[in-house]
């Protein structure tokens, strides 16, 4: 991995989860004149158009006041503390005052059909004249800024996406409020007295998410596994697939969705077997992405394949084959160098590189793998 | 990690995600009398006491038939193809005909309180006879069987706990239906014309789960990040902490669930920062664990300590110091050796051989780490 980060990682905000329920620290947090918003309208960030490539919008606590005051959901993402001269926040604790210093960082919903409509027309003239547009993210991955910036973008469309689409207990179906500065839904609790005041307290009285380890009341974060495999003899080959819906040519890693009582490791192999019929022995991981639609965290791996014959079993791929190294070597040049060719008869497509699996084909291509590369 | 493999790891049912959606080998599966079902009541497995640790005591469709006819809740674990001369399944696909040979492997809740209660009044007779309890796994894990039974009991445990504690639509609030034999819970559709009869049918309209991407449909895993961090000048020194809540001399590894908008590594750095104020560089990952309270996968790290001086700042933990490798080695080494002695001044205790924080500082002791021990 060397120095690289994949897109949406490498944040260095201090999420200062401690001081998620802190009344005091929300409210100079969030009307402070050096607080930065990103802006999302159905998810899509407020994106100013640069001459090379886009950048975040940012909003100030002007822009964003009259939202605020009429509603509009936010979330706390963190504060960058490499900015020192600019806040100053202390926190009272146990072991003593907690002193943080830097500028913080929120995520503000602005999409329409809320109550604040009549707000948004005014914004949305102001945004206008500056030339800031909302922008469909996933349609736009090539051109999102790098690091810190898109590390930003995906906490906030997962934070934000989790709160809209969690609006209700799944344990009993109840309207839930937010709490911890977006990072919490919980389902209201009885008011004193009310547990015994007939069927709607005794409703109440039984919600499963008032008791035990009620996983559901946090952000939802799914584990993804993927994976490059490969050969077991041929250590020039790698296993690569391809679904009907992608561009022609295209292939790349296997992955899917981690299920209730796996490894990652068990993931793995279980995906590869479904998808291609290829049995996996060992398994190393490589390297781990947040991936925003809507809340995922891809778990790199590479993979050694113990068996050749590829058996489509769930037919969620066309097509999945065995790729020599001059084919991913010439697929994933044509991302890095202008000059290089891809014009082979039996030349693929690998996905760019703000895409995991042109970070595994590439990791292999130098020689990281489960067994000593002999290359 | 040579061939050790985690409490809960190491399942090997083929778990056949392609069939779950088959009428037809969903009731060749649940009837047939070679199938196995592990029968779980609040959570707690039913197992039957064996000389040496208990192990799971395997129902039969015979054992469950009245309790399935009067609907109890039941969930496909997958199918063990070791035993393959027990039944044989056949599926049609685009690609052709899928034969699968094994036995079906089934999980049911047998909870009361819902409607079969005479029909487990009558079944929980014949676990008494036959010496059968269900019993608590949390407070039973240095007795449970490992590797196969352990993984069918994180599985089977935490896709019933999903179902049971996901009755609703957390996107509209309506009750769900279950699907793909207790892997998928969707939130009903309106039915055909059914989309303009008003409210009620433009609620169900405009209910989220039913547009993109619908993460909650699907059961939930919860990555939870846990990880041993090294000293950054003294190559025999381990940080680990302790809650309030342990028993006392007790400490182990940080850990913490990961936040949207993480990698793996950037998550094991805000846990330990958050709960140590320790700030950790380099990250490497070592082995994962499914953990079924309720739904969570460990996945464990060892960390490089790039400072020294602890500061408990979200108060999780009531201590945490720089143990020496003594320490360590005489804490693991009285779970493995009953003559190793532990009686020490200055002697900790760890957890044991189940928990995977007990698994990275023995991978620690030996060697494994981000950077190359130099003992």
């Amino acid at each position: 991995m060397s120095r690289f980060t994949h897109l949406f990682a490498g944040g260095s905000l201090n999420r200062l989860s401690v001081l998620r329920s802190n009344p005091g620290f929300i409210a100079s947090s969030t009307q402070s004149p050096h607080t930065r918003y990103l802006a999302l309208r159905n998810l899509d960030p407020l994106l100013t158009a640069a001459a090379r490539g886009q950048s975040i919008a940012w909003l100030s606590y002007a822009d964003v006041k009259d939202a605020l005051s009429a509603g509009a959901f936010h979330v706390f993402l963190g504060v960058d503390e490499s900015d020192a001269g600019t806040d100053e926040f202390t926190s009272e604790r146990k072991g003593g005052v907690v002193v943080i210093k830097g500028r913080s960082y929120w995520a503000i919903d602005l999409t329409k059909g809320a109550v604040y409509d009549s707000v948004l027309d005014k914004t949305d003239k102001e945004f206008e004249s500056k030339n800031y547009s909302f922008a469909p993210m996933r349609g736009a991955l090539s051109s999102l800024p790098w690091e810190e910036e898109s590390a930003i973008l995906a906490q906030g469309r997962s934070v934000i996406d989790w709160n809209v689409r969690n609006q209700f207990c799944p344990a009993c179906g109840k309207k839930t409020e937010s709490g911890e500065a977006g990072y919490k839904r919980f389902c209201p609790r009885p008011a004193p007295g009310e547990a015994t005041d007939g069927a709607e307290a005794d409703k109440t009285a039984r919600c499963l998410s008032l008791t035990g380890v009620n996983n559901f009341q946090y952000p939802r974060t799914d584990p993804v596994v993927i994976i490059a495999v490969t050969h077991p003899t041929d250590p020039n080959k790698i296993l690569l697939g391809r679904q009907a819906r992608f561009p022609p040519e295209m292939f790349t890693c296997v992955a899917g969705f981690m299920e209730p009582g796996e490894t990652i490791e068990e993931a793995c192999r279980r995906e590869v077997h479904e998808e291609t019929g290829i049995k996996v022995g060992q398994v190393a991981y490589h390297s781990s992405q947040p991936w925003p639609f809507p809340n995922s965290v891809m778990i790199g791996c590479i993979g050694q394949g113990v068996s050749t014959e590829v058996n489509l079993i769930d037919e969620e791929l066309e097509d999945a084959r065995w790729f020599t190294r001059e084919q991913a070597r010439a697929a994933i040049a044509v991302h890095h160098d202008q000059n290089a060719k891809n014009d082979a008869p039996d030349a693929i497509k690998v996905p760019p590189p703000y895409a995991i699996a042109h970070q595994l084909v590439k990791a292999w291509l130098e020689g990281f793998g489960p067994v000593p590369s002999k290359m």
